[in-house]
């Protein structure tokens, strides 16, 4: 197709955190730091890479990350008493449980554990409900992420027919719900999907989600489908064969430089908000 | 088609109904009564009927029905301290309370407050995110009629297309949600649905929760496929145009005798449940 458009993560990400900066310098100002604090257990490289760069990404924002790195061998018992310490300390606004855990913890149940109003990652069942249902303070990140891309570029998708191709609990899900929210009409896919090729070229707009390189292949998209790939797999690959998409798709996110820098936003953005919460909160006490 | 099956509700309840039968005698027997508190706040007619029908059905099994009424002027805080006292209230295990409320009351709210161990109903967002995310104790009554429909006559969602119309949280939600999770292919569709004929004309199972009297039209219908009724409009009428659906269907809700039955059933059995994890509590405590 001529004239796709390639839609930027890096530069939505970039409006998105402009806008933050003036919301947390007048935090900063009012004397409250917001304060994300991210939990990781164990040594694996990636989610190591991951925690730091979120770390990083609230210092460049004046947003505190309070890290808290603990032991391979941790026990359920031993994060449950962590985070419900978090939960406790009115100094931070935001918890990341950073995914996957050890397998000897039990991770669902420590999701669970994480207050809904610090719960910026969006990994809770509460969350998610709220989130479904129409009235959820933060969405999963990368769900939210998508969401934004689509209004920065000014795609609606009111009406338009959603396929959405994985199901997770952080990411095919939420997608498919707020998009449902958005009036579209949703199909959510996975890998007991047939005929897949035949579902994806119904779409409008493609959620790619799925977790395998270069999976959603250029001739299932119908002429003209918007694409948002939210995979991210070694060596930076997405979900989605983009040189073989963007012959076809109207508008498709790259990767790297799509829906990733947005995702990191998003978790600064709840982080704000939750702390302005936190702000309006400590106020309202004060004039009592 | 030759050879439909109309999948008959009332057998179906009848069969849920005499299985529970035997474990409410158990918790009788062990001296626990269960109990199901109803709230029915002012005097809409459909309602009473509802709420009578409901507490009837509790009362023929062994079930104790608390029934609350209260005015139509109660407001929303008067009616949460009601919810709050019966969370509280040890001898009450299921709480419903009957929708709609009068106007000036913030329902979400109310359904809000409902302890998620007596949410029977499965009207709270956190009872919708569990259920979502596959862990749920008590998901909304209508929903998991029609999970409890296709099991007994063995029809499996497993790799099939199912197409949902209606998308409301007790119903087209948390129905997508279910059926997601037995790994069905789920689309949902609402009234911004484009093309609606044509995208029922994919489905494998439709399942109709759209509130719209003989809505769903036979020649839409892809030839064998399984229709799920859960509408129920004024005069005893579903969603689906029976008689022309009847035509092209392999298997087939009737209404009235389709899912209705089953939805009480599914009331009963959550009670139950609920009650018999208070059993089971009270032994742990008596053991200790």
């Amino acid at each position: 197709m001529e004239n796709q458009l390639i839609l930027n993560g890096t530069t939505v990400a970039n409006d998105v955190k402009e806008k933050l900066k003036v919301r947390v310098e007048q935090l900063l100002q009012s004397g409250l730091v917001p304060c994300l604090a991210t939990i990781l257990v164990g040594d694996d490289p990636s989610s190591e890479t991951y925690v730091r760069m979120k770390g990083n990404a609230c210092k460049k924002l004046g947003i505190e990350s309070k890290r808290i790195h603990l032991p391979e061998e941790t026990t359920t018992e031993e994060l449950l008493a962590v985070i419900h310490s978090l939960n406790e300390d009115r100094s931070v606004h935001g918890i990341l449980l950073q995914h996957p855990v050890p397998k000897q913890i039990d991770e669902r149940k420590c999701f669970e554990a994480i207050d809904i109003e610090k719960d910026v990652d969006g990994v809770t069942s509460l969350g998610y409900g709220q989130t479904a249902l129409g009235f959820g303070m933060y969405p999963s990140c990368t769900p939210a992420a998508i969401i934004t891309i689509m209004d920065y570029y000014g795609i609606d998708a009111k009406g338009k027919h959603v396929v959405v191709v994985g199901r997770s609990p952080i990411l095919g899900k939420p997608v498919s719900a707020l998009l449902l929210n958005r009036n579209a009409t949703v199909t959510t896919c996975h890998s007991y999907t047939h005929n897949l090729p035949e579902i994806v070229a119904l779409a409008d707009i493609v959620v790619a989600a799925v977790g395998k390189p270069n999976f959603i292949q250029g001739e299932w998209l119908k002429e003209g489908a918007v694409v948002l790939d939210a995979g991210y797999n070694k060596g930076n690959i997405g979900d989605v064969d983009y040189e073989a998409c963007l012959k076809k798709a109207s508008a498709i996110t790259p990767v790297p430089g799509g829906v990733g820098p947005v995702t990191i936003s998003m978790l600064l953005k709840h982080t704000t908000e939750a702390a302005e919460k936190g702000l309006k909160l400590r106020n309202e006490k004060v004039s009592q």
